[in-house]
């Protein structure tokens, strides 16, 4: 049976937990979810839909498992894909999905046994029958969190029509904002670069016919998302070495790949670091914080990815060096006084330490924090790669400045994983305590965890 | 003094072990024994050696002592090389060789002391009288080890003697199987490829003129090692950067390699990607499972090498990215439908995670575990990197579908190498039930432990 | 409040720590105290000064937390700054530095509580009067600390004016040697190399006109420190690719960066392959030790270390590979019977086990130890870099060998750096022994504490 002492394995972190953590609010700072489905705010069909419908973990564990791909992404129903699903279940130990599903179970349905093929129909029945006596839909999902504010990633060329409405119509007293996600404009070696400009220009309602058209192009709709309240970019950055790349050369490239001519290696590097400098600098301009999202491997099961679809499961992580590139559109920002507050999130777990190292070298004041390593990211999101930023890191950057948790997830059940995270933070928290690592006052240490699980991501946000 | 509970430190591992691990049989489909000496049966000298006849991990930690090469490779008897071992054994203090040899003694010749100095001698003589008392062979520690089943590494020009004359005569119920390695016609740029093509040519009969007549060559012997039993293959990559090679190049580099012409790194890289391609093509057209051990920097110490020999505790490991370039050949593969099940065994334990997550990159149906990280591998086989790798990897590859531990061994005194990972295994399940984190039913968690212990390497490689 | 447990959590680590460890005095091998000050033995101004005149910790994590560098390296005073320090303190948890100053204040003042902005002014009030009262001064700490032996880090072209003095008239019974450092000779394009040539000439008495002369001078240097007692030397490398570099090549470039000529990445790689093999040899002519400190990614953020210094916060870690680059140094060293005691700091976490294969690797007698893996080094030296460095290393390297901790400081109150080792190593192998990993005789477990701790660099330097 599921117990309430999970991850928590001594008193301190246990106390810790219950008094200051559990009971916090959530502020949601960075996921995937679509505006359109808060909006629209409908009851969910069953637990096959809300586990299955966009949950890329999941799809690779069953693929992993060898189950058709038409119990995946394939035709069958959600109610036939749950059931396969469900017969994997208890061989998924270790596997965050195991934890993160009987946390939803719980948190959710009030579920605590543990789900296998006997029980799968019983599951179904009481979850399919919940939903209906409580009207489970994506917003009851944040209310019973206790969330409070949910910013989405959003493409600048976005209309953000369903943004507008939640604004003008409210959410139940949830705050959900847009973030600046400016990718496609980055990718220009992408098939889609041509188009994309298209749609930009018509977005921001300017010609975008070189790159610093561009540049205001995206700089107008920047505007429009600070003017719903967003702060908050991101961007990603697949494969990255810095090269010098002025105007001219810039613009040159812009035209090659508008032209729809292939790009060489030297000239896509190029691109990326003057697309990232003039991004550091307008998001400064305009009071926004710059998340990094670094070392996807992209797509790496091509053939599957083109047959089944982006984000489905085939993209993997890359073990390339980054931190001198990276380090240096820091330098270069932070040498102009042009530095935005700035999240860094590596995929590699190999070079984390490296990227803690890398965010401290560049902090200052007046900020909190100013250049920060965000938290496990993707497929270090989980107890053991939890655990060990916290081990690794505090060590190389002060904990206590982290804005924390976010869910970066395409689901309305994903807010358990704050849970998960202030349990592993509380335990290992009390563990330092307990080896004597550490022995300020417990009042000092409470605010340290009431900064890092919601008041850090407030004030550094400034939301 | 040895004790049972050795490695397991929370009561459910305890019992897990004992219950469900301990006393399963043993699949060992990938080690370095000699068939001959399976074969011959040979009874041992005496314990020196059974250590260190072949053994370069205690080679290399003897030279970190400063021990002369006369006790190591040299011509002192082995009895003298055993005195110098035990002399150095206390302070083997957190290396693996430490647990083995303890384990060692204490499974095959019931000896609980800690070897040392003083009882070297005492220990000699206990173990030489044992020997001959109970004629301890190859097939005895087998047998007392509960083997089932051997796969040794074999040449594909190897005639494959002693694996017939076992077939024939049998091994007192052990099943013993080659597996094919080409790893002579893959490097090409060594040395010995002009004369290893004539080796092969002659072992299947063949004209070996080009890289096609090659292959066809190797395809032939990898029939006749099917025919034996075997469904298993090798590939060693040393250091490898995809790069495109079409079939003209790839003669065009052979030809240089035969001609004994130096090859430029690129043409390294593109024979070794040609070559790859082809070998995956192959595994999968007739039923085998690809192996690849990734990221050795072999023979670092070149002249030592030179002097001493290959695989004598020279070789080191590299810190080169190689994900993409394993990625690009899997992805090659399975475009072409032509995706075998595969193995990765990265020696680089921080890429470790990245080979996890690609390998699920590239599962489907409708095999279980279609690609999966290999066991830890060679320095990384020790309980630290085992238990580092349950932890790390079960979060981003289903640890339930893992066909578990090897001996990569060339001493037939190994086999407590599966002891230490199921004690390993059990225990860090143990964890995960104790926090929580695991709570579905016993039965199915003694399901997944024999599954990796056992059942799984039954099923995948089809023994 | 502090206790004397600290990090201990299990018994048989207590008796060790208590028994062996904690009264061995301190061979403190490598660090950056400054001779002048350890000559001078001025007793210290105040806290403020003995912690935030040099510690690039602090100094980092301040800014971290965005006080203005007006407290960190400017103008206020040190009271003012200490009064900065105090108040972010509490929220240090997890960092290193949170566990060093309340090690420094129980150790030097007797203070037990935690400090805070509350009680900061008091417990300045109370080491400020304890200075006083017992003179603290350089040379009081290191007696306090029980240092037997201290090797500060001197430039070749130092004139070791207060080396000589101390030998002269001595250090209240505590040896102080130089180390040789030859950095600036190494950094052949960096600007001040033109200037440093001329330095080195006039130390040596010698026209440094060539990239011969250059190491004729050095070495007529290097007998200088070893007049003085020294065997230990000291080489960075930020950057390093391998390649081969001919006299003929090694003197042109030498030609180009003297003529303040930009050197090109190739030239750099060649001069500094060709600089390390020529410094390799004469370390083992000279009977020296080679430290190698490998992975510096220095003054990554260039803007702020122009304006305020180097070494004052703004060096990170670098990512690149390098394990192949340094493996074929020692192979051309080993290659020629040339290679010296070697030992090598890598400061990349994610490589520390592929250097710790590679130390072994070139391992022979009738050394103890000759390649070694050297203490965690920088951001690496705290509880979860040590702990980690054990686990993982001494399961490729035996950790007995090794010559332990050094403090690599600029403080005179860093000794206690030595105690947290000596707690975590001890506490290490309690766990070992607990696990049943380790059953050898006590007292062969205490040799190895000793030795670790102690013994071992007195040996291996020859001290």
């Amino acid at each position: 049976m599921f117990h309430e002492n999970l991850l928590l394995t001594n008193a301190t972190g246990k106390r810790l937990y219950e008094r200051y953590a559990k009971e916090l609010p959530i502020i949601d700072y960075h996921c995937h979810l679509l505006p359109r489905e808060i909006y629209e705010n409908r009851e969910f069909e069953d637990i096959g839909e809300m586990w299955l419908a966009h949950d890329h973990y999941k799809w690779r564990a069953m693929r992993c498992f060898g189950i058709p791909e038409k119990y995946i992404t394939g035709d069958a129903s959600y109610y036939e894909k749950y059931l396969k699903f469900a017969e994997i279940f208890p061989e998924l130990i270790g596997n965050p999905i195991y934890i993160w599903c009987a946390l939803e179970l719980k948190r959710y349905f009030g579920i605590e046994e543990p789900l296998n093929r006997e029980n799968a129909e019983e599951i179904y029945r009481k979850t399919k029958a919940r939903i209906a006596e409580r009207h489970i839909t994506p917003r009851y999902c944040m209310k019973v969190s206790k969330v409070e504010l949910v910013c989405t990633t959003d493409d600048p060329a976005d209309a953000l029509e369903y943004h507008r409405k939640l604004r003008a119509e409210g959410a139940d007293g949830i705050r959900i904002l847009p973030a600046f996600r400016p990718d496609k404009a980055f990718y220009a070696e992408k098939s889609g670069f041509a188009d994309y400009r298209t749609a930009l220009s018509k977005a921001a309602g300017l010609p975008v016919e070189s790159f610093r058209d561009m540049m205001d192009a995206l700089e107008k709709r920047l505007l429009v998302f600070r003017e719903l309240g967003s702060t908050i970019s991101d961007n990603g950055i697949e494969d990255f070495t810095w090269r010098e790349c002025g105007d001219d050369e810039a613009e040159r490239i812009f035209g090659k790949a508008v032209a729809g001519e292939p790009l060489e290696r030297t000239e896509i590097d190029g691109y990326r670091s003057a697309f990232l400098l003039e991004m550091g600098r307008m998001y400064r301009r305009n009071g926004f914080v710059m998340q990094l999202h670094i070392g996807t491997y992209q797509g790496a099961n091509k053939s599957r990815e083109a047959k089944i679809g982006a984000a489905c499961g085939f993209d993997c992580t890359d073990d390339s060096t980054f931190v001198k590139s990276v380090g240096e559109l820091l330098n270069r920002l932070t040498t102009e006084e042009a530095l935005p507050k700035t999240i860094l999130y590596p995929l590699n777990a190999g070079q984390m330490e490296n990227f803690a190292v890398l965010a401290a070298g560049f902090c200052e004041g007046p900020e909190r924090g100013k250049v920060q390593l965000g938290a496990p990211w993707w497929f270090n999101d989980q107890v053991y790669g939890i655990k060990r930023q916290f081990e690794a890191a505090a060590n190389l950057y002060p904990i206590a400045l982290s804005v924390g948790m976010l869910t970066d997830s395409r689901s309305f059940l994903s807010y358990p994983r704050h849970e998960l995270y202030r349990r592993v933070l509380c335990n290992y928290f009390g563990e330092l305590v307990e080896r004597g690592e550490y022995f300020s006052e417990e009042e000092e240490l409470a605010d340290v965890i009431r900064k890092i699980c919601h008041d850090n991501a407030k004030q550094y946000f400034g939301l």
